[in-house]
Protein backbone atom coordinates (compact mmCIF):
# COMPACT_ATOMS: atom_id res chain seq x y z
CA UNK A 1 0.00 0.00 0.00
CA UNK A 2 1.12 3.65 -1.15
CA UNK A 3 0.85 5.48 2.14
CA UNK A 4 0.18 9.65 1.82
CA UNK A 5 1.39 11.92 4.68
CA UNK A 6 0.17 14.95 5.18
CA UNK A 7 2.31 17.65 7.21
CA UNK A 8 3.54 20.92 6.88
CA UNK A 9 6.27 20.98 4.21
CA UNK A 10 8.57 23.05 5.76
CA UNK A 11 9.40 21.80 9.23
CA UNK A 12 10.33 18.61 11.16
CA UNK A 13 7.67 19.10 13.65
CA UNK A 14 5.58 16.30 14.73
CA UNK A 15 5.39 14.71 10.85
CA UNK A 16 8.82 13.83 11.27
CA UNK A 17 8.25 10.64 14.07
CA UNK A 18 5.66 9.46 11.31
CA UNK A 19 8.88 9.94 8.40
CA UNK A 20 11.57 8.31 10.26
CA UNK A 21 9.10 4.91 10.77
CA UNK A 22 8.68 4.81 7.07
CA UNK A 23 11.88 5.56 5.83
CA UNK A 24 13.26 3.16 8.13
CA UNK A 25 10.94 0.49 6.84
CA UNK A 26 11.34 1.70 3.33
CA UNK A 27 8.02 2.36 2.93
CA UNK A 28 5.94 2.99 0.15
CA UNK A 29 5.33 6.56 0.92
CA UNK A 30 4.32 9.99 -0.65
CA UNK A 31 5.04 13.26 1.62
CA UNK A 32 1.82 14.83 0.23
CA UNK A 33 2.32 18.96 0.80
CA UNK A 34 6.09 18.38 -0.39
CA UNK A 35 4.97 18.05 -3.90
CA UNK A 36 3.83 20.17 -6.45
CA UNK A 37 1.11 19.62 -8.91
CA UNK A 38 -2.60 18.64 -8.80
CA UNK A 39 -3.92 17.38 -5.35
CA UNK A 40 -0.46 17.87 -4.24
CA UNK A 41 1.38 20.99 -1.87
CA UNK A 42 -0.27 22.70 1.68
CA UNK A 43 -3.85 22.84 0.19
CA UNK A 44 -4.32 19.00 -0.51
CA UNK A 45 -3.50 19.22 2.95
CA UNK A 46 -5.83 22.13 4.08
CA UNK A 47 -8.33 20.56 1.60
CA UNK A 48 -9.01 17.75 4.76
CA UNK A 49 -8.88 20.65 7.39
CA UNK A 50 -11.67 22.83 5.84
CA UNK A 51 -13.77 19.81 4.41
CA UNK A 52 -17.38 20.96 5.02
CA UNK A 53 -18.04 16.69 4.50
CA UNK A 54 -15.22 14.54 5.66
CA UNK A 55 -17.48 12.43 8.30
CA UNK A 56 -13.55 11.97 10.46
CA UNK A 57 -12.00 14.98 9.65
CA UNK A 58 -8.13 15.42 11.33
CA UNK A 59 -8.10 18.20 13.79
CA UNK A 60 -4.66 19.06 12.77
CA UNK A 61 -1.48 17.88 10.71
CA UNK A 62 0.05 15.14 10.91
CA UNK A 63 -2.55 12.33 9.27
CA UNK A 64 -2.15 9.62 7.23
CA UNK A 65 -4.23 8.01 4.77
CA UNK A 66 -4.20 4.57 4.15
CA UNK A 67 -6.36 3.37 1.60
CA UNK A 68 -9.98 4.76 2.88
CA UNK A 69 -8.72 5.20 6.45
CA UNK A 70 -7.80 8.79 7.22
CA UNK A 71 -5.71 8.45 10.42
CA UNK A 72 -4.42 11.50 12.63
CA UNK A 73 -2.63 12.56 16.02
CA UNK A 74 1.44 11.29 15.25
CA UNK A 75 0.97 8.55 18.41
CA UNK A 76 -2.08 7.13 16.57
CA UNK A 77 -0.44 7.08 13.19
CA UNK A 78 2.85 4.96 15.16
CA UNK A 79 0.02 2.74 16.83
CA UNK A 80 -1.53 1.76 13.15
CA UNK A 81 1.96 1.64 11.38
CA UNK A 82 4.16 0.15 14.03
CA UNK A 83 2.70 -3.34 13.61
CA UNK A 84 2.39 -2.82 9.72
CA UNK A 85 6.20 -1.72 9.08
CA UNK A 86 7.64 -4.78 11.75
CA UNK A 87 8.55 -1.63 13.94
CA UNK A 88 6.50 -2.73 17.02
CA UNK A 89 6.33 -5.75 18.91
CA UNK A 90 3.27 -8.32 18.31
CA UNK A 91 1.88 -9.08 22.05
CA UNK A 92 -0.82 -6.78 23.08
CA UNK A 93 0.81 -5.77 26.33
CA UNK A 94 4.22 -4.92 24.57
CA UNK A 95 2.13 -2.88 22.09
CA UNK A 96 0.51 -0.97 24.71
CA UNK A 97 3.91 -0.54 26.47
CA UNK A 98 5.13 1.25 23.31
CA UNK A 99 2.37 3.37 23.02
CA UNK A 100 2.63 4.84 26.70
CA UNK A 101 6.28 5.70 25.89
CA UNK A 102 5.06 7.39 22.73
CA UNK A 103 2.54 9.24 24.43
CA UNK A 104 4.93 10.44 26.80
CA UNK A 105 6.99 11.64 23.93
CA UNK A 106 4.19 13.41 22.88
CA UNK A 107 3.81 15.10 25.86
CA UNK A 108 7.83 16.33 26.48
CA UNK A 109 6.71 17.42 23.13
CA UNK A 110 4.15 19.76 24.03
CA UNK A 111 6.35 21.16 27.06
CA UNK A 112 9.61 21.30 24.66
CA UNK A 113 6.78 24.00 22.16
CA UNK A 114 5.46 26.03 24.80
CA UNK A 115 8.92 26.72 25.45
CA UNK A 116 9.35 29.51 23.40
CA UNK A 117 5.50 29.98 22.73
CA UNK A 118 4.01 30.29 26.49
CA UNK A 119 1.25 32.32 26.03
CA UNK A 120 -0.12 31.68 22.19
CA UNK A 121 1.07 29.88 19.23
CA UNK A 122 -0.68 32.48 17.56
CA UNK A 123 1.82 35.15 18.72
CA UNK A 124 5.47 35.37 17.27
CA UNK A 125 8.16 34.13 19.67
CA UNK A 126 9.26 38.19 19.85
CA UNK A 127 5.80 38.63 21.96
CA UNK A 128 5.88 35.98 24.39
CA UNK A 129 10.38 36.33 24.86
CA UNK A 130 9.61 37.39 28.57
CA UNK A 131 7.54 34.32 29.33
CA UNK A 132 9.54 32.44 27.23
CA UNK A 133 12.65 32.99 28.90
CA UNK A 134 10.89 32.19 32.63
CA UNK A 135 9.62 29.26 31.31
CA UNK A 136 12.85 28.07 30.30
CA UNK A 137 14.17 28.11 33.59
CA UNK A 138 12.13 25.77 34.81
CA UNK A 139 12.29 23.41 31.94
CA UNK A 140 15.82 23.20 32.04
CA UNK A 141 15.69 22.99 35.52
CA UNK A 142 12.96 20.76 36.27
CA UNK A 143 11.35 18.84 33.20
CA UNK A 144 14.11 18.19 31.02
CA UNK A 145 15.80 16.17 33.56
CA UNK A 146 12.46 14.54 34.62
CA UNK A 147 11.63 13.24 31.07
CA UNK A 148 15.25 11.90 29.70
CA UNK A 149 15.69 10.86 33.34
CA UNK A 150 12.60 8.32 32.85
CA UNK A 151 13.29 7.57 29.13
CA UNK A 152 16.87 6.45 30.03
CA UNK A 153 15.42 4.71 33.23
CA UNK A 154 13.49 2.70 30.85
CA UNK A 155 16.43 1.63 28.37
CA UNK A 156 18.10 0.90 31.31
CA UNK A 157 15.54 -1.63 32.43
CA UNK A 158 14.65 -3.34 29.28
CA UNK A 159 16.75 -6.24 30.62
CA UNK A 160 16.64 -8.37 27.78
CA UNK A 161 17.06 -5.57 25.13
CA UNK A 162 20.45 -4.65 23.46
CA UNK A 163 19.77 -0.94 24.19
CA UNK A 164 16.63 -0.67 22.59
CA UNK A 165 13.52 1.01 24.76
CA UNK A 166 11.50 -2.11 24.67
CA UNK A 167 12.33 -5.99 23.69
CA UNK A 168 15.05 -6.89 21.51
CA UNK A 169 14.40 -5.40 18.33
CA UNK A 170 14.23 -2.08 17.04
CA UNK A 171 10.90 -0.28 17.36
CA UNK A 172 9.44 3.22 16.52
CA UNK A 173 10.03 4.50 20.07
CA UNK A 174 13.50 3.54 19.23
CA UNK A 175 13.53 6.46 16.18
CA UNK A 176 11.77 8.94 18.27
CA UNK A 177 14.11 8.76 20.92
CA UNK A 178 17.03 9.23 17.75
CA UNK A 179 14.56 12.52 17.09
CA UNK A 180 14.21 13.52 20.57
CA UNK A 181 18.21 13.54 21.44
CA UNK A 182 18.56 15.22 17.79
CA UNK A 183 15.96 17.75 18.24
CA UNK A 184 17.51 19.14 22.21
CA UNK A 185 21.01 19.14 20.73
CA UNK A 186 19.44 21.49 18.19
CA UNK A 187 17.89 23.57 20.40
CA UNK A 188 19.44 23.53 23.91
CA UNK A 189 23.77 22.48 22.65
CA UNK A 190 24.72 23.93 26.30
CA UNK A 191 22.11 22.26 28.66
CA UNK A 192 22.65 19.22 26.31
CA UNK A 193 26.48 18.96 26.69
CA UNK A 194 25.99 18.77 30.29
CA UNK A 195 22.68 16.60 30.70
CA UNK A 196 24.09 14.37 28.01
CA UNK A 197 26.59 12.64 30.34
CA UNK A 198 23.50 11.34 32.49
CA UNK A 199 21.99 9.78 29.64
CA UNK A 200 24.57 6.84 28.25
CA UNK A 201 21.99 4.76 27.03
CA UNK A 202 20.19 7.28 25.25
CA UNK A 203 23.11 8.95 23.27
CA UNK A 204 24.09 5.31 22.45
CA UNK A 205 20.51 4.66 20.61
CA UNK A 206 20.51 8.11 18.94
CA UNK A 207 24.10 6.83 17.25
CA UNK A 208 22.81 3.38 16.30
CA UNK A 209 19.08 5.09 15.15
CA UNK A 210 21.47 7.16 13.11
CA UNK A 211 23.54 4.34 11.51
CA UNK A 212 21.18 2.69 10.23
CA UNK A 213 21.52 2.44 6.82
CA UNK A 214 18.03 3.90 5.61
CA UNK A 215 17.59 6.32 8.42
CA UNK A 216 21.68 7.75 7.35
CA UNK A 217 20.35 8.19 3.64
CA UNK A 218 17.55 9.64 4.80
CA UNK A 219 19.25 12.11 6.97
CA UNK A 220 22.03 12.62 3.98
CA UNK A 221 19.14 12.81 1.66
CA UNK A 222 17.37 16.06 0.90
CA UNK A 223 13.89 14.35 2.32
CA UNK A 224 15.47 15.46 5.63
CA UNK A 225 14.23 18.62 6.22
CA UNK A 226 16.88 20.95 8.47
CA UNK A 227 16.14 22.00 12.01
CA UNK A 228 14.99 25.73 12.23
CA UNK A 229 13.16 28.22 13.91
CA UNK A 230 9.89 27.38 12.60
CA UNK A 231 9.34 23.73 14.62
CA UNK A 232 9.06 22.37 17.79
CA UNK A 233 12.64 22.54 18.27
CA UNK A 234 14.34 25.96 18.03
CA UNK A 235 17.78 27.38 18.92
CA UNK A 236 17.14 30.65 20.99
CA UNK A 237 20.30 30.87 22.86
CA UNK A 238 18.86 33.25 25.44
CA UNK A 239 16.72 30.23 26.48
CA UNK A 240 19.44 27.58 26.63
CA UNK A 241 21.42 28.77 29.85
CA UNK B 1 -11.05 -8.95 37.03
CA UNK B 2 -10.98 -6.28 39.51
CA UNK B 3 -8.86 -3.13 38.11
CA UNK B 4 -6.58 -1.24 40.39
CA UNK B 5 -7.34 2.44 39.34
CA UNK B 6 -4.18 4.85 40.85
CA UNK B 7 -4.62 8.45 40.66
CA UNK B 8 -4.57 11.25 43.31
CA UNK B 9 -6.91 10.88 45.66
CA UNK B 10 -7.99 14.57 45.93
CA UNK B 11 -8.52 16.15 42.33
CA UNK B 12 -10.44 14.74 39.12
CA UNK B 13 -7.84 15.25 37.36
CA UNK B 14 -7.18 13.24 34.16
CA UNK B 15 -7.99 10.08 36.25
CA UNK B 16 -11.38 11.02 35.92
CA UNK B 17 -11.41 10.15 32.18
CA UNK B 18 -10.97 6.86 33.38
CA UNK B 19 -13.10 6.63 36.20
CA UNK B 20 -16.19 7.48 34.22
CA UNK B 21 -15.69 4.76 32.09
CA UNK B 22 -15.34 2.24 34.88
CA UNK B 23 -18.53 4.17 36.56
CA UNK B 24 -20.85 3.71 33.34
CA UNK B 25 -19.57 0.10 32.62
CA UNK B 26 -20.36 -0.53 36.31
CA UNK B 27 -16.79 -2.63 36.81
CA UNK B 28 -14.96 -3.91 39.61
CA UNK B 29 -12.82 -1.54 40.28
CA UNK B 30 -10.47 0.72 43.36
CA UNK B 31 -9.81 3.28 43.48
CA UNK B 32 -6.47 2.21 45.54
CA UNK B 33 -4.97 5.65 46.59
CA UNK B 34 -8.18 6.98 48.39
CA UNK B 35 -8.65 4.56 50.23
CA UNK B 36 -6.70 3.57 54.00
CA UNK B 37 -4.55 0.76 55.12
CA UNK B 38 -1.64 -1.77 53.95
CA UNK B 39 -1.07 -1.62 50.09
CA UNK B 40 -3.24 1.58 49.31
CA UNK B 41 -3.40 5.66 49.77
CA UNK B 42 -1.07 7.72 48.28
CA UNK B 43 2.15 5.79 49.39
CA UNK B 44 0.89 2.78 47.28
CA UNK B 45 0.81 5.34 44.10
CA UNK B 46 4.32 6.72 44.72
CA UNK B 47 5.47 3.15 45.30
CA UNK B 48 5.09 2.91 41.53
CA UNK B 49 6.78 6.13 40.64
CA UNK B 50 9.35 5.92 42.63
CA UNK B 51 10.14 1.77 42.52
CA UNK B 52 13.75 1.30 41.35
CA UNK B 53 12.60 -2.09 39.91
CA UNK B 54 9.57 -1.89 37.97
CA UNK B 55 10.55 -2.62 34.32
CA UNK B 56 7.82 -1.15 32.65
CA UNK B 57 7.56 2.29 35.11
CA UNK B 58 4.46 4.76 34.62
CA UNK B 59 5.94 8.57 34.29
CA UNK B 60 2.99 10.19 35.73
CA UNK B 61 -0.67 8.42 37.10
CA UNK B 62 -3.37 7.69 36.16
CA UNK B 63 -2.18 4.72 35.66
CA UNK B 64 -4.27 1.00 35.70
CA UNK B 65 -3.35 -1.95 37.19
CA UNK B 66 -4.91 -5.08 34.99
CA UNK B 67 -4.02 -8.15 36.42
CA UNK B 68 0.16 -7.84 35.84
CA UNK B 69 -0.45 -5.13 33.58
CA UNK B 70 0.91 -1.78 34.35
CA UNK B 71 -0.79 0.71 31.84
CA UNK B 72 0.00 4.55 32.11
CA UNK B 73 -1.07 7.45 30.00
CA UNK B 74 -5.41 8.24 30.55
CA UNK B 75 -5.59 7.52 26.93
CA UNK B 76 -3.59 4.59 26.46
CA UNK B 77 -5.92 3.54 29.30
CA UNK B 78 -8.90 4.26 27.57
CA UNK B 79 -7.70 2.55 24.41
CA UNK B 80 -7.15 -0.88 26.62
CA UNK B 81 -10.32 -0.84 28.30
CA UNK B 82 -12.88 0.62 25.59
CA UNK B 83 -13.37 -3.02 24.16
CA UNK B 84 -13.28 -4.55 27.45
CA UNK B 85 -16.54 -2.24 28.90
CA UNK B 86 -18.39 -2.33 25.94
CA UNK B 87 -17.62 1.19 25.38
CA UNK B 88 -15.31 0.79 22.11
CA UNK B 89 -16.12 0.07 18.60
CA UNK B 90 -15.02 -3.07 17.50
CA UNK B 91 -13.63 -2.42 14.11
CA UNK B 92 -9.86 -1.17 13.84
CA UNK B 93 -11.07 1.91 11.83
CA UNK B 94 -13.44 3.09 14.67
CA UNK B 95 -11.29 2.30 17.15
CA UNK B 96 -8.55 4.45 15.54
CA UNK B 97 -11.05 7.31 14.79
CA UNK B 98 -11.97 6.86 18.91
CA UNK B 99 -8.29 7.17 20.04
CA UNK B 100 -8.04 9.58 17.81
CA UNK B 101 -10.31 11.75 19.40
CA UNK B 102 -9.64 11.41 22.70
CA UNK B 103 -5.59 12.11 21.98
CA UNK B 104 -7.28 15.40 20.73
CA UNK B 105 -9.07 15.93 24.26
CA UNK B 106 -5.47 15.07 26.21
CA UNK B 107 -4.18 18.02 23.64
CA UNK B 108 -7.34 20.30 24.63
CA UNK B 109 -6.56 18.73 28.71
CA UNK B 110 -3.13 20.77 28.55
CA UNK B 111 -3.97 23.63 26.90
CA UNK B 112 -6.81 24.57 29.74
CA UNK B 113 -4.33 23.52 32.36
CA UNK B 114 -1.33 25.52 30.90
CA UNK B 115 -3.81 28.73 31.12
CA UNK B 116 -3.50 28.83 35.12
CA UNK B 117 0.44 27.36 34.97
CA UNK B 118 1.95 28.81 31.56
CA UNK B 119 4.84 29.32 33.11
CA UNK B 120 5.84 25.77 35.60
CA UNK B 121 3.75 23.15 37.13
CA UNK B 122 5.63 23.58 39.92
CA UNK B 123 4.92 26.86 40.83
CA UNK B 124 1.58 28.25 42.49
CA UNK B 125 -1.03 30.00 40.28
CA UNK B 126 -0.45 33.26 42.42
CA UNK B 127 3.09 33.24 41.19
CA UNK B 128 2.51 33.30 36.94
CA UNK B 129 -0.92 35.14 37.62
CA UNK B 130 0.18 37.60 35.04
CA UNK B 131 1.47 35.29 32.14
CA UNK B 132 -2.37 33.68 33.44
CA UNK B 133 -3.87 36.26 32.48
CA UNK B 134 -2.96 36.78 28.75
CA UNK B 135 -2.82 33.33 28.18
CA UNK B 136 -6.25 32.97 29.12
CA UNK B 137 -7.15 36.07 26.57
CA UNK B 138 -5.64 33.89 23.57
CA UNK B 139 -7.24 31.02 25.03
CA UNK B 140 -10.90 32.06 25.05
CA UNK B 141 -10.38 33.84 22.11
CA UNK B 142 -8.98 31.35 19.65
CA UNK B 143 -8.52 28.05 20.49
CA UNK B 144 -11.53 26.94 23.24
CA UNK B 145 -13.55 27.83 20.02
CA UNK B 146 -11.50 26.15 17.64
CA UNK B 147 -11.78 22.68 19.43
CA UNK B 148 -15.36 22.84 20.98
CA UNK B 149 -16.46 23.92 17.33
CA UNK B 150 -14.33 21.07 16.04
CA UNK B 151 -16.18 18.38 18.64
CA UNK B 152 -19.42 19.36 17.67
CA UNK B 153 -18.66 19.50 14.09
CA UNK B 154 -17.53 15.69 14.72
CA UNK B 155 -20.82 14.87 16.67
CA UNK B 156 -22.94 16.79 13.43
CA UNK B 157 -20.95 14.46 10.98
CA UNK B 158 -21.99 11.14 12.94
CA UNK B 159 -24.60 10.80 10.13
CA UNK B 160 -25.58 7.35 11.55
CA UNK B 161 -25.16 8.41 15.25
CA UNK B 162 -28.28 8.99 17.66
CA UNK B 163 -26.02 12.25 18.83
CA UNK B 164 -23.33 10.16 19.64
CA UNK B 165 -19.52 11.54 18.65
CA UNK B 166 -19.11 7.92 17.06
CA UNK B 167 -21.54 5.13 15.55
CA UNK B 168 -24.84 4.69 17.22
CA UNK B 169 -23.89 3.72 20.69
CA UNK B 170 -22.19 5.03 23.71
CA UNK B 171 -18.14 5.18 23.75
CA UNK B 172 -15.58 6.56 26.17
CA UNK B 173 -16.10 9.68 24.04
CA UNK B 174 -18.67 10.44 24.87
CA UNK B 175 -18.29 10.26 28.65
CA UNK B 176 -14.87 12.06 27.85
CA UNK B 177 -17.13 15.03 26.08
CA UNK B 178 -19.40 15.12 29.20
CA UNK B 179 -16.65 16.04 31.34
CA UNK B 180 -15.23 18.37 29.18
CA UNK B 181 -17.96 20.22 29.42
CA UNK B 182 -18.36 20.22 33.10
CA UNK B 183 -15.31 21.14 33.39
CA UNK B 184 -15.42 24.10 31.31
CA UNK B 185 -18.54 25.39 32.65
CA UNK B 186 -16.93 25.10 35.76
CA UNK B 187 -13.92 27.24 35.36
CA UNK B 188 -15.54 29.27 32.64
CA UNK B 189 -18.81 29.62 33.31
CA UNK B 190 -19.39 33.24 31.74
CA UNK B 191 -17.78 32.12 28.40
CA UNK B 192 -19.61 29.11 28.54
CA UNK B 193 -22.81 30.72 28.78
CA UNK B 194 -21.50 32.49 25.66
CA UNK B 195 -20.42 29.76 23.85
CA UNK B 196 -22.88 26.70 24.20
CA UNK B 197 -24.95 28.36 21.43
CA UNK B 198 -22.93 27.27 19.52
CA UNK B 199 -22.71 23.56 20.70
CA UNK B 200 -26.42 22.49 20.79
CA UNK B 201 -24.99 18.52 20.13
CA UNK B 202 -22.60 18.66 22.77
CA UNK B 203 -24.76 20.49 25.82
CA UNK B 204 -27.70 17.75 24.75
CA UNK B 205 -24.35 15.15 24.71
CA UNK B 206 -23.39 16.25 28.49
CA UNK B 207 -26.87 16.02 29.42
CA UNK B 208 -27.68 12.41 27.80
CA UNK B 209 -24.79 11.26 29.55
CA UNK B 210 -25.12 12.89 32.77
CA UNK B 211 -28.95 11.58 32.81
CA UNK B 212 -27.36 7.38 32.35
CA UNK B 213 -28.44 5.56 35.53
CA UNK B 214 -24.67 4.48 36.31
CA UNK B 215 -23.05 8.13 35.76
CA UNK B 216 -26.21 9.79 37.63
CA UNK B 217 -25.54 7.60 40.54
CA UNK B 218 -21.82 8.07 40.28
CA UNK B 219 -22.25 11.56 40.15
CA UNK B 220 -24.48 11.81 43.47
CA UNK B 221 -22.14 9.89 45.11
CA UNK B 222 -18.94 10.48 47.21
CA UNK B 223 -16.56 8.91 44.37
CA UNK B 224 -16.95 11.81 42.29
CA UNK B 225 -14.60 14.54 44.03
CA UNK B 226 -16.17 18.10 43.33
CA UNK B 227 -14.37 20.13 41.18
CA UNK B 228 -11.99 22.63 43.08
CA UNK B 229 -9.02 24.32 42.56
CA UNK B 230 -6.73 21.69 42.61
CA UNK B 231 -7.48 20.69 39.30
CA UNK B 232 -6.94 20.58 35.54
CA UNK B 233 -10.41 22.81 35.35
CA UNK B 234 -10.39 25.95 37.96
CA UNK B 235 -12.25 28.74 38.15
CA UNK B 236 -10.26 31.75 38.64
CA UNK B 237 -12.92 34.92 37.59
CA UNK B 238 -10.05 36.91 36.44
CA UNK B 239 -9.52 34.50 33.78
CA UNK B 240 -12.86 34.15 32.62
CA UNK B 241 -13.76 37.11 30.42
Amino acid sequence: MRYELYYWPSIQGRGEFVRLALEEAGADYVDVARLSGRGKGVPALERFLDSRTEERPPFAPPFLKAGELVIGQTANILLYLGPRLGLAPKAEASRLWAHQLQLTVTDFLVEIHDIHHPIAGSLYYRQQKTEARRRAKYFIRDRLPKFIDYFETVLTRNSNGRGYMLGRRLSYVDLSMFQLIAGLRYAFPRTMARVERDIPGLVALHDKVAARPNIAAYLASRRRIPFNQYGIFRHYPELDK
